[in-house]
């Protein structure tokens, strides 16, 4: 049984995109997640689904920024000071980031998605199908949240 | 910089229910997420939002079952045999649990929700709200997939 005190993850693949900077939280890019090659089985019947959830490594957050409490949302002093856990802020405990995206096509063991929020060369490290299960209707936010979004920024 | 090389994660808090076996796959059972009470300060404002996503870590699942790379979903013969990234099996390279809660309630260090299927002592990993942004409409899923929820229970 793996150890609940250590919990190792390995990358199973990488991001791949053209695009640097704050271009990647532009939700119409196109990126390519290439798998690991000796992992590629994995993907079959992947492209039954329309839309995956993407974990993946945030590796550019330092260990000391992990110690994070709390955070303005988007550094904005306008913004109320929350607990990370609040925020989809980069700057947590385990800095894993979650995205949506629309499965473009799968080549082997290359998926093409679009919306993916992540640099290249991270390290992904689960693939999930999106289904109604990951959905809430009518779902609740605070309205710090909604002021973001009504900038068309996605919140973080 | 982390160590692309090794990924560790240390959970940040512990799931506590009294359901046992496929009870927590019951999406109306209460659960509670005790938060370690030196993080207690990253939930604040986290009551904003009706729903939270949570990352646990899997802890059942032997080191030797995550090289597993394709299963018959639920284990049924019926269904095809599908790579996993296209299964939400608890068999995986980094076996990441992520389920869509409700909250229902915050007090202290501990989160009260409703609809997460983990057992009593799994390690969460982290909470994220829940918004717009990790809904697709109009999401496309294959056939047995369908299936399994005309049966009234979660694909796994």
């Amino acid at each position: 049984m793996s150890s609940q005190a250590e919990i190792v993850l390995k990358p199973i693949g990488v991001v791949r995109t053209v695009a640097v900077g704050d271009e990647v939280k532009d939700k119409t890019r196109i990126s390519q997640i290439v798998i690991h090659s000796e992992l590629a089985e994995a993907l079959e019947g992947v492209d039954g689904f329309s839309h995956l959830i993407v974990l993946f490594w945030l590796h550019k957050i330092l260990d000391e920024q992990r110690k994070t409490l709390k955070v303005h949302p988007r550094g904005r002093k306008d913004l109320p000071l929350l607990g990370i856990f609040a925020t989809r802020s980069m700057l947590r405990p385990n800095p894993v980031g979650l995205t949506l995206v629309e499965l473009v096509k799968v080549e082997g063991n290359v998926l093409t998605v679009r919306g993916l929020d992540a640099f290249d060369g991270t390290p992904v490290l689960d693939i999930k199908p999106f289904d109604q299960w990951d959905t809430a209707k009518d779902a609740r936010v605070p309205r710090w949240w909604t002021k973001l979004e009504n900038e068309k920024t996605q919140p973080s």
